[in-house]
């Protein structure tokens, strides 16, 4: 049984005909606790399946590990009803992995040197995680190939359209691993979570390239796992062209077709 | 000038012809704080515009007033760099509003009575947002006008590409107000804000129309306004479609030309 999905029925309404029941395929939407040391460090909504590599792959991003080797073990709780839901993991660190609390309380954009903003914030994530100097290239057909390769690929978003997928590409436009989620930053979680506990890190001549749009939160992680180029099918905000600009990242935004548009990073495009 | 859009160079690629330099049009996306009582009570990426209304449609969408009049002021913090910013947001309560700082420490479905799960979720969602009793009914033909109405009233998306956007409208199907933001929950918060604002809530014989998929958070902002009917342009989680059922709300979903799925509240639709 895939975790991800669920069926329901719904009422088909087309023109003026009678409702048509009918049943239908949800994507999987429920919470995951995410625990560091008996603390709880982040609760997100997300759709079962590879819980673990979202795990590894939030603490990766979020700079709360600085390498996967950190990371001893991952186990669900094992207490009363959250053994059978599967919805509390555990997270054990290496004796010697500083864990600060504090670092918690604040996101990374939280940065009160400026007040608050979009140049504090991409100061704050360079300090946690420093800019790309990758010198790898990417042909346009490569580019070109991504998206029939990711949507060849899916499976739950072809059933149920209310997924974001995304994927990490080799250079030489191999696609490594697919993950899907109703949440886009878990399903950039999973695939980078997937690449830590695979011991690919860091992704310097890899390729992200995610079915939505791309954010702040999407090119700061894409950073935290090194990755130098990253391309959507929608477009950016002004705050990722502007982390993508001063990380050295390439970012590809509307990639559609035989067509796309190169917000930053163009030199790695041949 | 709009504070919502920001103008950026791109390249231009297109099958194998020299790359085009060109100028294209970005959503901003930039973090606001809001401070309830001089705390921070959030951090979010949103798009600039409307402010006001994302900080009174966050606090009433998560619970922390129960009253639009319970604010009595909103404005700007004047202190230093932020005054120019305009990134944080002071919101000054009636003396005699309860401000629960705890309450603040756990998300709605943070809860810990079964460990955590979809279940709990709703079950705490509705110990502060009892489901909807509302009678309204909306015939097809109103629910099939409101993509054509929401693109009709959008600017900044017709630019981008970039945002999603919500609106609400009236039974009879007029738009009331329509907003965009590279946040999804952030587009909600703003157009339950402006409702807010505009004494107009409960919203129970008014009708959500969000241009993307639906999620748990987006059915609970509903809820919490009082919103009986949410339709979306793509499809719900198991989860949306689980509190919706829950709550008594009518939800729709893949609405596109003269076709739409009916996923909970079937009567509502005449």
């Amino acid at each position: 049984m895939n975790p991800s999905v669920t069926h329901c029925s719904k009422a088909r309404i087309t023109g003026s005909a009678p409702a048509q029941a009918q049943d239908d395929v949800l994507a999987v939407e429920e919470p995951l606790e995410i625990r560091v040391k008996g603390q709880s460090v982040a609760v997100t909504m997300r759709t079962p399946g590879h819980d673990e590599e979202l795990a590894t792959g939030f603490l990766v991003t979020e700079g709360i590990v600085t390498r996967p080797a950190q990371i001893a073990q991952i186990e669900y709780c094992q207490q009363g009803e959250a053994a059978r839901l599967q919805n509390i993991l555990n997270v054990f660190l290496t004796p010697d992995t500083p864990f600060d609390t504090a670092r918690l309380q604040r996101n990374f954009y939280a940065s009160s040197s400026c007040g608050i903003c979009g140049k504090a914030s991409i100061e704050s994530i360079h300090g946690h995680f420093p800019p790309v100097t990758s010198s790898v290239q990417i042909t346009r057909e490569i580019v070109y190939s991504l998206p029939d390769k990711l949507r060849a690929a899916q499976n739950v978003f072809e059933q149920t359209g209310s997924l974001h997928a995304a994927g990490l590409f080799s250079r030489a436009g191999d696609l490594l691993v697919l993950r899907e989620d109703v949440g886009r930053h878990n399903a950039v979680d999973k695939v980078i979570g997937y690449a830590a506990r695979s011991n690919l890190l860091p992704l310097d001549e890899h390729i992200l390239f995610v079915s939505g749009r791309t954010s702040f939160e999407i090119i700061q992680k894409a950073l935290s796992a090194g990755i130098a180029v990253i391309a959507a099918v929608s477009g950016p905000s002004s705050l990722a062209v502007a982390l993508a600009q001063e990380s050295g990242q390439t970012l590809i935004g509307f990639l559609r077709g035989q067509t796309f548009n190169i917000y930053s990073g163009e030199e790695r495009i041949v």
